[in-house]
């Protein structure tokens, strides 16, 4: 297939540019401030859908953000590949943090990508990612080699939930009817070794609520008589993990799946240097679960990590002051068997019954979603197999992710039909975080790959 | 002493209105944005003070916010009154809890102050009873009943720790010179029981950072795998009590005052409900050190606090996020003879030793001060409970206060006198929260008793 090598480098700069357009509107799902961008961003894709060469594009009205949902359908006897991708991005904050303002894109060179990166919030996650499988598109069609249908669905409220997501899969199994589902929205080990993600962490977020006085304090008056609702929300939270950094949740590890020794053995052939991953972060010692190595920590067990906290006064200088409130959102990752809305319920339950009665304590649920595994000897796993191993020369290695995409356990239920999760960026893209970035290397060796694997899944689905 | 009374109610709504103008003045000394604030705040407690018959009075420069220095000096053989108190505030947020904006004050009444309360920040601390003084020097003034002489020194840096008062004390002993410092920025048991606070709590505040990964992380493909800064904060802060609610710093009680049981038993002949404290906090239980009592535990014991604490994403909806760094401010009132830089270090020295390898930790100390004792069988407490006794019709209990008023001790240290501590206000006043207040009886019930203290000071005195 040396047409589509071809045409990327003949579009190579068309490309780039049409992913920084689409890159400098801020679509911050979390944020509402960011509402009008989000919907722009949203018939953005749809042009380009349009543009690219589907039949039939649309904004689906949703009780969230729309999902841009598009069409190519050549053949009904052929197999059809659902592509699903998000164009809804994290917040940028901590926006002193960026080394460039996170919504107008910049290419610069860094040791990982002497090609260069785009840098910019979402270059990566996943607008980078999503506009790969366009432009992949728009090549089969300008070059007449689309082998089977194509059906895109974009959505926008991926960074907080995919709530509208779920509601518009139960209402639209028909319409998504489908033979795979294609996801760009992972990483892989490196720019010379691919590897596809077959397994996902589930998620549980909540956030936190403990309030102590009905007002703030003055600290010397009360100091040391009345529940400091910030000093109870630390025990509690603390209390959380024991001394091995395992969860103390009552119920918490019921349904893990433990890997055997096999297959953990198997884990630990990914290439993985501990001198590197701690030079890189810039950190004297890793931490976690006793009994399990950094790879197993990230991938196969569950987490509790506090991702946000706050109360009192955080301002410039001192003030000296007991808070009536603290707050916390704490996300739980999940492994395969662990049901997020079970292990929701038992936090709940379980943080409630810690509070001292001298605070009151909330808990609101945010979102969740299941984990996932996918097959290695499917149609698809193989398929996507032959495609990187066409254009890296190398086979692509399965691996356990840390991540969370929710809606795949969603996908197989209500679309019964297995997801291939092919990624294309790395680790230190630095997604979710100040400066992400996406190789432009990366970039267009999804472009080239990705046509590969609807050849190799149409023919292998024969 | 009848013209007093009658002083005070002829000029009733002037008295409050220049008070009101001086509250509308936002001086916020923690805050660098309301530097100008401040200024004008001194410049308009220097014109009061001048306006109400001082010979000589002048905004002394330090290091930091000047201090208001004034004097009436009517003979040299007779006693001299230092009178402190501070013009700066407290930062009003959170500023939504308000009912009213709390540099546009207020008249309201309330269960407490049916004759209405000024609802401002800096109403009663310590503007307001601050400016009973300069009232009551007034009134001493213009009856030409001013016994002894007076000097006034008014600073603007009390809320963020004295600092500059402190270098300017050190530098200006024979200007400040006196026979018994005067400060009334304290509170009494209720408006029919008046107090003198003869015990106060020292102070050591600090900020700590806890830096884990050098950025922020994705909580999905990091979790569980490098420490969260937010967790290893909340697990180093929740270590710092033990179950009993004690301090677990080593050494840290080394030199805590031991009261007597005589002494505790007089302490609680102090009118005190639990069950309205726990009303008028709306909370369902206390919490502190077991072994002591409330009144005990806010006054003669000593606490660590968390002022405030933040990290991660702390915005609308969710982030799933590992944050590179986590912060929190926090201070430890402490008693007679637990030296504050001592504290300080020993708690540097602990709360680094406790930091697991994983992460960095940088412990900042802000400020602090010693604690204070003032002896009962003193003129100046004999001569303030003559004051109380005669417009309170009851004499005043001496009570020990959480609070902490650093300077007293350097005062004792510098200027070789003791402190008498004429508080006015009330623990509902709501100093340093939401809807300060101060009750338009107290604040002329202190113009009134104040110049009786001068009168029997300098009686006793002879």
């Amino acid at each position: 297939m040396e047409n589509i090598k071809k045409y990327v480098q003949d579009n190579k700069e068309r490309f780039i540019n049409e992913l920084i357009e689409l890159l400098k509107i801020p679509s911050v799902s979390a944020d509402s401030a960011y509402a009008h961008d989000v919907i722009m961003t949203a018939e953005a894709v749809k042009a380009s859908l349009e543009k690219a060469g589907c039949d039939f594009v649309e904004l689906c009205e949703t009780p969230g953000y729309p999902i841009v949902y598009g069409e190519k359908i050549i053949d009904k006897s052929l197999p059809t590949v659902l592509v699903y991708g998000h164009y809804d991005v994290q917040p940028a904050d901590p926006i002193n943090l960026w080394t460039s303002p996170p919504f107008e894109p910049v290419i610069k060179t860094t040791d990982i990508h002497p090609e260069g990166a785009i840098f910019a919030r979402g270059a990566c996650d996943d607008k980078g990612q999503m506009y790969m499988h366009v432009k992949a598109f728009e090549y089969m069609i300008a070059s007449n080699t689309l082998p089977c249908n194509v059906k895109f669905m974009i959505e926008g409220e991926e960074e907080v939930g995919s709530k509208s997501l779920g509601w518009f899969v139960e209402r639209n199994q028909e319409k998504l009817a489908n033979d795979v589902i294609l996801i760009s929205d992972t990483g892989m080990i490196s720019n010379t070794q691919p590897s596809i993600t077959t397994g996902l962490r589930g998620l549980s977020y909540v956030e936190v609520e403990v309030t102590g006085p009905n007002r703030d304090l003055h600290s010397g008056l009360y100091g040391g008589a009345v529940a400091n609702p910030i000093n109870i929300l630390t025990k509690m939270i603390a209390s959380l993990h024991d001394e091995n950094n395992h969860i103390t949740i009552p119920g918490f590890y019921d349904n893990v799946e433990e890997l055997s020794l096999e297959e953990r053995a198997e884990m630990a052939k990914a290439p993985f240097s501990l001198e590197d991953y701690k030079k890189a972060l810039d950190i004297d010692d890793i931490y976690g679960e006793a009994g399990y190595v950094t790879n197993e920590r990230n991938s196969i067990r569950p987490t509790l990590d506090v991702n946000g906290i706050w109360g009192g006064y955080t301002g410039e200088g001192a003030k000296t002051v007991i808070a009536s409130k603290a707050f916390a959102k704490i996300s739980m990752r999940l492994v395969p068997n662990q049901d997020w809305e079970e292990i929701t319920a038992l936090f709940k339950k379980h943080f409630e019954s810690i509070a001292p009665k001298s605070v009151k304590v909330v808990v609101k649920p945010h979102h969740g979603g299941q984990g996932y595994v996918t097959p290695i000897d499917s149609v698809g796993y193989r398929a996507a197999n032959k495609a990187y191993t066409e254009t890296f020369g190398v086979p692509a290695i399965p691996v356990r992710s840390g991540g969370s995409i929710p809606i795949v356990a969603l996908f197989e239920k209500e679309l019964k039909s297995k997801t291939i999760l092919m990624g294309f960026g790395l680790d230190s893209d630095a997604i979710h975080s100040p400066n992400e970035h996406f190789g432009v290397f990366n970039y267009l060796k999804g472009i080239e790959t990705i046509p590969l694997f609807y050849k190799y899944f149409t023919e292998m689905s024969k």
